[in-house]
């Protein structure tokens, strides 16, 4: 049973990295691929498509998960798996947890991006900066207005929930 | 002059947030509106679309760059300011730090939206645990031919680098 598993868990990652080097190939952009799983059946595949598309958010895991979910029907991926051929950047690691997979399987890391020239390490450094320290400055304005919205949403009623 | 740049900023945030507020209203997703600036001009608005389009990465920034880079035919926001009426998710720093504008203003924070049920802050805080400790497991496989992909991109002539 485990050796089934293993060998399930191989043939989606060699796909996911088969879709990587498929999309390099093709000029749609750098060289990542994902596959999202789910109950052993492919749902979504993506490849990175950024330069194609002139998109910076068409990653390889936002356009399996755009596809899984319109796939599925639902803005969750409950009970999904996502095997990548790169750990997720961070603002693929976000859009993971707005999708809320149950586990993310990656084959290269951050590091091996870096050093093919990806942001993805530079990202996570930024990521954990103050405001003010950042690279591209963020500056708050208006902080009431903007407030207040949430005000209005929380005592909303028949609202959807993600 | 600063009277002047500051009347425009204010334009341009509360666009945002009337944006926020319209697409609460329509049912489109949470409360959230985006607005990109390029020398003085609205280029791209976006508002939250989760729910209307079952799509968990269609926040409003995304949205908003998405668009944006489509009229700007690129994949870069160089010499952009974004406008949104919350303090990015991680998600959606991470679209901002690929995109490459000039700046983020922005008016609630994370804080806000934690407040008001959204996982902004709950995701920054797993973003900085090891791999091991978050929520949704990050399992690493297959490192060597995840790597290898990345090698065959640093030799591969003709790339567009992004």
């Amino acid at each position: 049973m485990n050796d089934k598993k293993f060998y399930m868990e191989k043939t989606f990652m060699n796909r996911a990295i088969e879709l990587a080097r498929e999309g390099m190939d093709n000029g749609d952009g750098g060289p990542f691929g994902c596959v999202i799983v789910k109950e052993g059946i492919i749902v979504a595949e993506g490849n990175n498509c950024v330069t194609k598309e002139n998109d910076p958010t068409a990653h390889a895991e936002i356009v399996a998960i755009r596809r899984a979910c319109d796939v599925l029907g639902s803005f969750q991926l409950t009970g999904c798996d996502i095997y990548t051929s790169c750990e997720p950047c961070p603002m693929c690691l976000g859009a993971i947890y707005w999708a809320r997979p149950e586990r993310v399987f990656f084959a290269a890391n951050r590091n091996d991006a870096a050093k093919a020239g990806f942001d993805d390490d530079f990202i996570y450094k930024e990521l954990k900066l103050p405001l003010e320290d950042r690279t591209i400055p963020h500056i708050r304005v208006q902080n009431d207005e903007g407030a207040d919205i949430f005000r209005t949403w929380v005592s909303k009623e028949n609202k959807i929930k993600y």
